[in-house]
């Protein structure tokens, strides 16, 4: 079953227990964390990752957290990110996707709600601003809008700005439909080409950039074929199918269904619009938290664009 | 096999010609026209459709068209809008759905696209404006936005506003996921309780709101088991199963499906926005010259809010 | 000087102390309370302004707030919102105003922000909704978009709906250009013709709905004729020119700007739309408070659509 | 008057004639076009106007115009943009100010319009495409929300994607207000540092972008210091006071203004969001029309984002 997916917990390989590949797993309350380290070229193969740390946070739904759980989060988010990131310089957020598309918009929503402060730094006289960390933030735009590649772009930005490190905010697609949502993946391997919402042609990684990439990403939407497969591992269940048909079915199922298009659909929730722009806040929160180690968390909503 | 749709055409009952039904079609060039009549009340149980008139217009691609396609389809629609409308009298357009969630969007966007003129023909001394036919719109949002039935909003407006006709415009769910952005059907039967994407609670028809209610739809999105049941089909083609067998399995995934919460899930293309939003100049432009013959193409767009 | 404002406080009748118009004013903080009553239908002639209550809240910039001085406005608001409404019984808030002109969108603004909850009674089984006071919203839009008064639509609404009250939020237009978004007016006046950044044309109250209507607003906007004087005060501040004199000059000068259609044009700051944005939120906030006693904070949150 | 404007046309120093300048003016129905060329540095330090050519067309409501009128002001501009454009290789097309801020946005705008065709390209066996012209599009935002001044980001955007010449577009700041909404500037200067809506404060130019860059701006605000003079010389024409007087009284007000704050609000007409929308629409069919000689104004319309 090659079902697309960008999260490194869901890579089939995984279950295997495959060489060069270390993995734990803690369960705090409701959130569930992940680490999966990538340590060989054969894993990231098998894995069809690239080789570096993933962690993942859970939750059933971020979207519907109560305010306790919120702040842990977010906290768990902020310290996640720190280890990845230098700790000086400024920063570069890169919110990925297509603003107008609602289920790839994760990204510039991010960049919305981040508290940007670059450019204050220069005013003086005022002492808060004394304690901050340089953050500034772009949202390029798809292919299919501006007619260049993100990493094209951000590849001369960053030339010209010269941040310490990238992070790039990106809608994820997940093997799983639960995943939608409930998932936040960071990791210091950058942006893999074909991947996301949006699919990106090219990759944004330490290699190409030339600084550290961190990638943050959430899952909003899965492929029209794990609909598909779901619904016919419901139905095997039901018909007590061998194990073994059930795989070439399933394989079966999967290349037909590309071959009629409707892999190229999407599955969203219903309520994507609202899912988006809370998990947006989350992200820019625990990002908010992360780089602006000096202010505390009201001195970031004082200073943030839209709040308190 | 219950996937609901809001398409009379895609009624499966259609396909043994059920009494009571009347069903013509028409092919002019690329695009399909299809007459079906609900006559009897049996007919309408069987169907899950009111009796009335269903005109759908159906071409491959709306949001492709070239120009003379594009006009064509505009001219077809604003006379099928004319038949069923009455001569005389101020027009209220209501644009259904969520505005912020993309795939339900297209009844506030149309909306948004339309030439209202209501207010204008106080306004003396100018030659065009003695042409105007009144027309007003309102997008009223959903339930979960507003805490109002959109059938409860809209019946006091019309009470205050007294239109001669309603013209209701929503975001439909298909069966077949090429009607996505490729149907746009036209009916006298008004809004059924349960149908749209935004699955409208309580109906808008000419017994609700003592006006005739005109209904005019495109599908935008289908459900997670019509995925599910394409794929099986396609499945059960390769491996020769008896149709009986066939549907059995079918009725037992889709309750299956349902169970397990993905029916909850829509799928639409990845490009909705875009769709969306030309799908709705078309219907915007095709109300526009079914509501003012008075007017020229040219004179419409040039009184139009967003253009040219 | 006939320069329009919306603020009662700002009635330059009130400066000489007429008769039938009660006036105190109380400093907490940097917040400034007045509570104006005009209680004569002569005072009401004199102020233009109507018979009844109008508290405003100010501070120097509503939108630049610590987190103590936010939360000790929200608290006032909600109080000074809750003397003026009725007990018990649904609410209905109406955001007036054009959602697409960013200094009229206020209203609107507030809607979106706001906690919508007459819907959520219905749904059994959970503990929170039993506590809940029924609030709809609805953003109408303005008559150049949807062809019908504000008050047409509303009244229908309203019988159908059955609130106990109303809640109209409407951005306004003061005489001072440092009131824009520094203050908060509530009314049990409801909303007076002509009022407004948009110039409703007609009133929304008691009288005309049949229920009590509650108004809250904030300056977003000056007229250019209110620029003019300024200019013009500071200039003969300059030149040592008699009262008199003065007067004369600036009454002539008045006449001759609106007959030159300047008086058409409005002033805003440049940073309108993050300013409309941040008083959108607090006055959402100081609502929700006001009309859901029996929820905390955290709460109302939670449940919020955008938030927390 | 030290009032600042971004049209060349409206300099002060215009009207004494000074040398090194050439100007001419043709009136082509209700068009009126206006060429200053600013050859010397003496003269570009007296105009506060970098050398080079300065195209106005004008029309007293661009937003209001006939089908027929427009068709000759897209034609007019399609003109003199390919003048100042190299004829062959990529264009990037700018658009400056923020998108958030209603009378700062057209830039964004028309990027939104714009037909973007660079990745089209490598997309064979389609032969409408083999006759584009590359064009990449990219709204950067402004330093306030992104941290990074728009100079910087383009340079670095413009040496990877390496295109054959930059148009940026840009909301203007008049000092008439009847130039808001009714001129087009294009000028092959560039942008000048501190003009704008958004006062930007660095340039961009041949200098800073190593490529031509040709500037094309619609005035959408006036001071608040216009409306004070423009109101104080209504009133100074009913005083009889002598030209002289006249002239120090202007000096004393505008410096008195600045001083106390009201220089930073601006003046736009009340309705500015349709005419941004408008004029966005027109911007981008005149380019549109101008950047792809090789296509019919349907072919345009048909492969362009929004249309037809």
């Amino acid at each position: 079953m090659q079902i697309r997916t960008d999260l490194a917990m869901e890579s089939q390989a995984l279950s295997s227990g495959p060489e060069g590949v270390a993995c734990s797993r803690f369960q705090r309350g409701a959130v569930e964390e992940i680490y999966v380290r990538v340590e060989t070229e054969e894993a990231a193969k098998a894995l069809e990752k690239d080789r570096g740390a993933y962690i993942t946070l859970s939750h059933p739904a971020l979207s519907r957290l109560d305010t306790e759980e919120r702040k842990e989060i977010i906290q768990s988010l902020a310290q996640v990110v720190r280890q990845l990131t230098p700790e000086s310089g400024d920063i570069l957020v890169a919110g990925l996707g297509n603003r107008h598309m609602t289920a790839d918009s994760l990204g510039s929503r991010v960049v919305e709600d981040l508290l940007i402060t670059r450019h204050m730094k220069e005013v003086t006289g005022d002492e808060i601003k004394s304690r901050l960390r340089g953050v500034c933030g772009i949202a390029p735009g798809v292919l299919g809008v501006t007619g260049m590649e993100t990493a094209e772009m951000i590849r001369g930005i960053v030339e010209h700005v010269r941040p310490a490190a990238v992070i790039a905010i990106d809608a994820l697609a997940a093997r799983e439909s639960s995943r939608i949502g409930s998932t936040i993946q960071v990791t210091d391997t950058g942006i893999r080409p074909g991947s996301g919402v949006g699919n990106h042609r090219a990759g944004l990684n330490r290699h190409t950039l030339g600084v550290p990439v961190i990638a943050v990403g959430v899952p909003m939407v899965v492929y029209a074929s794990v609909i598909a497969r779901d619904a016919l591992s419901l139905l095997f269940r039901d018909m007590d199918m061998p194990e073994e048909e059930h795989a070439q079915a399933m394989d079966s199922l999967v290349e037909r269904i590309t071959r009629h298009g409707l892999g190229d659909l999407v599955v969203t929730p219903r309520e994507v619009d609202e899912l988006v722009g809370r998990v947006a806040r989350l992200l820019a929160d625990g990002l908010n938290l992360a780089l602006q180690p000096g202010l505390s968390l009201e001195e970031i909503q004082y200073l943030s664009h839209d709040g308190p």
